[in-house]
């Protein structure tokens, strides 16, 4: 099984390396980080470096295909030749997944069209406006797509995957390796529980997080 | 608030990503990704490489220091210019973390004897034989030692930082804006509750899990 991992300039790192953890434990998994040229990418802010190992040209079947999000996903969203890569791996795939904002990419590149996904909660109306059928949950899988919800979210699909993968047995072991055993110390992680002041200060800085300009 | 976050060969990546992607979230931080050679290191099983910006030479006095975990960490147990290093930066610190068992490294320096902490489950006796007192808990704060337990548990410690540092309602906004409203397909993540059969594969394989080595 290969899995690539699409990595650029402004991602959430979190949104690549959450599902990476839980999915490179599966047995006889091969994960390629994969993006336009090879060599480092700077995530959101600038602080991390993440390497991209191969170009896009050389991982032409990957069995599962992931794209993160973050705030440089806004470049992402005209950018042809990576839409045209999306389209082609999609057609052989297994699975082709995301993560936060990486469903308003595959979505642009014209993979969601009437298709149930997900995505960060302040994105929801935008992947709306792409053509896919906006649905606020933490994993939507509707057919080989396999959404997630922002960030953190990319864990727990990342466990639904592995389940569809190779099984709730593996599921569990992986969970179990990677001692997900969340343990939140507030209730804030979803506009339905947050404090609604909270909600209303991201939702004002909305343009801000989602595309890191203000 | 500067937060220097170490990076070394054989590191679990969401060790260090988890929480950095909630830290990252603090208004006024600065993050920077120590090690011991500037550039990239590759992760467990080489898949990933993240980038080292900064000499531990040049990061003398961080406010908040995290050891994240991995197998490449037994290296780090006999690592003495690290342990200088983590013993230097400890006197000035206002927290000293780690992730996994990024907290036996801190044991191995000398900086948690009779302390309280945590560290990856099959990690918890190997941290008693080091002088900290092993504790079997999510997050475990005591005094400036502030220790997760394995892998993801990063990130319910980092918002614990989040609110001792800033208080609850920034811990609050930093978790609404990594949707940190986690749903694990199954209840598999702590020895507790995963299924015997996989705990005790889990067991039987650990030396292997924690060293990379078979």
């Amino acid at each position: 099984v290969q899995l690539a991992i699409l990595l650029f300039e402004g991602i959430t790192p979190l949104d690549a390396v959450g599902p990476y953890e839980a999915l490179r434990c599966l047995p006889g998994i091969e994960t390629v980080f994969v993006g336009h040229r090879v060599g480092p990418v700077r995530s959101e802010g600038g602080r991390l470096g993440l390497v991209v190992d191969a170009p896009l040209a050389d991982v032409p079947r990957p069995d599962v295909v992931l794209v993160p999000g973050g705030p440089g996903q806004v470049a992402l969203m005209t950018d042809e030749p990576l839409h045209a890569w999306l389209r082609q791996v999609d057609e052989t795939s297994a699975w082709t997944a995301s993560v936060c904002t990486g469903s308003l990419v595959l979505a642009a590149a014209g993979l969601l069209a009437g298709r149930r996904a997900t995505s960060y909660w302040l994105a929801l109306d935008q992947l709306g406006g792409l053509g896919a059928v906006p649905t606020a949950e933490r994993v939507v899988v509707d057919g080989k797509y396999v959404t997630a919800a922002g960030v953190s979210a990319g864990i727990d699909m990342a466990l639904t995957l592995v389940a569809l993968l190779a099984g709730d047995t593996a599921a569990q072991r992986v969970q179990l390796a990677i001692e997900y055993d969340p343990r939140p110390p507030f209730d804030a992680g979803s506009p339905r529980t947050a404090p609604p002041e909270i909600v209303e200060a991201l939702r004002a800085r909305s343009r801000f997080i989602l595309t890191g300009t203000r």
